[in-house]
């Protein structure tokens, strides 16, 4: 069955809150097994409103509405949806008595235009609204359905569960499974190349790529009629994927870069220590996200200025002035000193030019030095990191973890 | 001019990632006095994507689209664009140049898929892409234009500021003014409240309120003939507001906190650095966010573990035996040590407890001391902060710049 989700409101349209029922609603529906085919947002217009219901209405069977079921003149959309298909609205007595009820418990007049909520389309099904006034409402006629709910968030999400998440999977015939991959070093379009053939001859499971920052993630989905055997052909085009890139695989289950890193440090009772010049605390910052991080995190130094950088780590003077505060030299020295002072496992060292002042030809913003001492061994890597400040800070970061990542494998 | 916004991504509709750049788009455009009229969401399916490229042609004059530029097999925005407009694809040389340098500046070869992020529709204006790849593009024709932007957030925001902003103000008919007042250390259901004569009469300038992790903006807008004469509106509303809540008003100009601090800083020449244990480095980390802090920021310590606090601050044994890691003792011990370490004008401290773990009856989640050393003061704040961990972290980083703004001012 193909979806179309429609959400009224014309707070929504000046950007003034976010739409978390749409994404709540896809969620739903997609694990139901149901296609989403398309979202809309609409004002509190009815004319507008009309006519993207007759749009949903032929293109897909299923039209789910959140919002204007209030009390109040602009909500419409009871009107409007009884416009298009043609249906009076009659008084839902049960609604009605609940309404009353309502009132009379809280010692509140009734307002006249409360009246108005208990108005539903003939025929149609209530859902009833158990946290608020506003019933919702189902209409089953000439193959197509349509789903109502009240907009605020908390309403519409307990409605769906207790009445309508029943309902719909009695109608939908398949089960649908996901799982994502997170990939680091590799980009989105050498991650296609490598699956092209997997991708472009897809159908069941199918394979999306997404590229967030520096990270790539590939969702693989599969349908079928039982969770099961979803689940088994996720699993096969996963094991599919993973012989081709296993070496930039970080994740198998949606995870952060930091959270996987973070709990290696834990299983493998490892201490550690940063010191950062251009990330400036990122790195220990993102780190100390994680929660029970304590155990493994021994102290972080922000060393932005050359005195820092030689007070707190034992950097050369001289080693400043011959190869300057962004090099390998000064990166390996921040590594070592940190090792010295901190006896950490792992002291993980930072400098670079994150912009948009200080590059220069011979180094050029981007230029970033991460050098990690551990065990006896001592590795510095250069890279070049395109992008603006804020970028070349946050791709730092994520290198760094991924060198963390890559000893503690 | 009547406008939607289509954004495409299957990701959407699978309910994956948050629609943020239609409320991105959406605050812009009413900013600008243009009229957004529909939101549509569809996926990665050039007939479905036609379909509603077709429906928005005929509703609305001004089309917006983001996602769906890359250069993935599934990226097919140009492709449908161009075909519903009836427009061949180009390759353009300037943003053809541009990525080459890309993939030449990362030392990396470049997949043939990549180039298909050159094509654009003939006759189309280029619209720059500083973060990314894939440049977007401007189609102006039977007085209807379509704006094709990517999907990334930080490429469409920087894409919409630098290069599409003012190509739509002059398109508009009013002009529209609207500043942004920020505060800090105040509700905004006190701010509405305080407020609500102004707000209840509302016409012409308009008054919102948006909270926001522990800030509350206010937003005035007006709209005029000129734009001379918006702004005379809007400030005259803002001297109402400043008159009932100047104490708590950080910024006329929209700024973040850590900007404001940053900038009196560099203004009064003063050299700073911290010591950081619950917020592990977030506070020497935002500000290092500032291009140019360098100025100031001498360095950051984060003190994680006991140890740390004693070796690197010289905290004592005793303090930490005697009143705990989480004291006003220790987080006074912590200034102190700073500013005899590093001599910095202002030494600032944090120590608390962020959760989930770690809270007591007496030390509950949410206990933070800031402790800062400045001149020959030594200060120390308690506070109570509410919410799960992040936000104990970011509230005690705001917290933690407001005392450095106050003294400053």
């Amino acid at each position: 069955m193909n979806c179309s989700i429609i959400s009224i409101g014309t707070e929504l349209l000046f950007g003034q809150i976010i739409n978390t029922n749409t994404v709540y609603l896809s969620k739903k529906l997609n694990e139901l097994g149901l296609n989403v085919y398309y979202h809309y947002t609409v004002g509190d217009n009815e004319n507008r409103l009309k006519e993207i219901l007759d749009v949903a209405l032929s293109k897909t069977d299923l039209i789910i509405t959140t919002g204007g079921l209030g009390p109040t003149q602009d909500d419409l959309t009871k009107e409007t949806i009884a416009k298009a298909m043609d249906k009076k609205l009659v008084r839902h007595e049960d609604s009605y008595r609940k309404l009353s009820d309502f009132f009379d418990k809280v010692h509140t007049k009734m307002c006249e235009n409360n009246l108005k909520q208990v108005y539903l389309p003939e025929g149609s099904k209530v859902v009833p609204n158990d946290c608020g006034t506003a019933p919702g409402f189902i209409i089953e006629e000439n193959e197509k359905i349509v789903i109502s709910f009240p907009g605020p968030p908390k309403e519409m999400k307990m409605m769906f569960d207790h009445y309508v998440k029943e309902y719909l999977h009695k109608k939908s015939k398949h089960s649908i499974h996901s799982k994502v991959i997170r990939l680091f070093g590799i980009g989105e379009s050498r991650v296609e190349t490598d699956l092209l053939d997997l991708i472009s001859s897809q159908t069941n499971p199918t394979i999306a790529t997404y590229a967030k920052e520096g990270e790539v993630s590939i969702r693989v989905t599969a349908k079928a009629s039982s969770l099961e055997e979803a689940d088994q052909l996720v699993d096969s085009m996963i094991a599919k994927i993973e012989d081709r890139l296993k070496e930039f695989i970080y994740s198998k289950d949606d995870e952060e870069l930091v959270e996987v890193v973070a709990n290696k440090l834990l299983q493998n009772n490892k201490t550690i220590s940063f010191a950062e010049s251009c990330t400036g605390g990122l790195i220990a910052s993102t780190f100390t996200e994680i929660p029970g991080i304590s155990q493994c995190l021994d102290r972080g130094i922000v060393t932005y200025s050359n005195a820092a950088k030689m007070d707190e780590l034992g950097v050369k003077d001289e080693t400043l002035k011959k190869y300057g505060a962004v090099s390998e030299q000064t990166a390996k020295e921040m590594a070592l000193g940190l090792k010295n002072k901190t006896g950490s496992d792992i002291c993980l060292a930072v400098t670079g030019i994150a912009g948009p002042g200080g590059g220069s030809e011979e180094k050029p913003i981007g230029l970033v030095y991460i050098s990690m001492a551990y065990n006896n061994e001592i590795v510095c890597n250069e890279y070049h990191i395109f992008g603006d400040r804020n970028r070349v800070r946050r791709y730092t970061m994520l290198l760094a973890l991924n060198m963390i990542r890559n000893i503690l494998k």
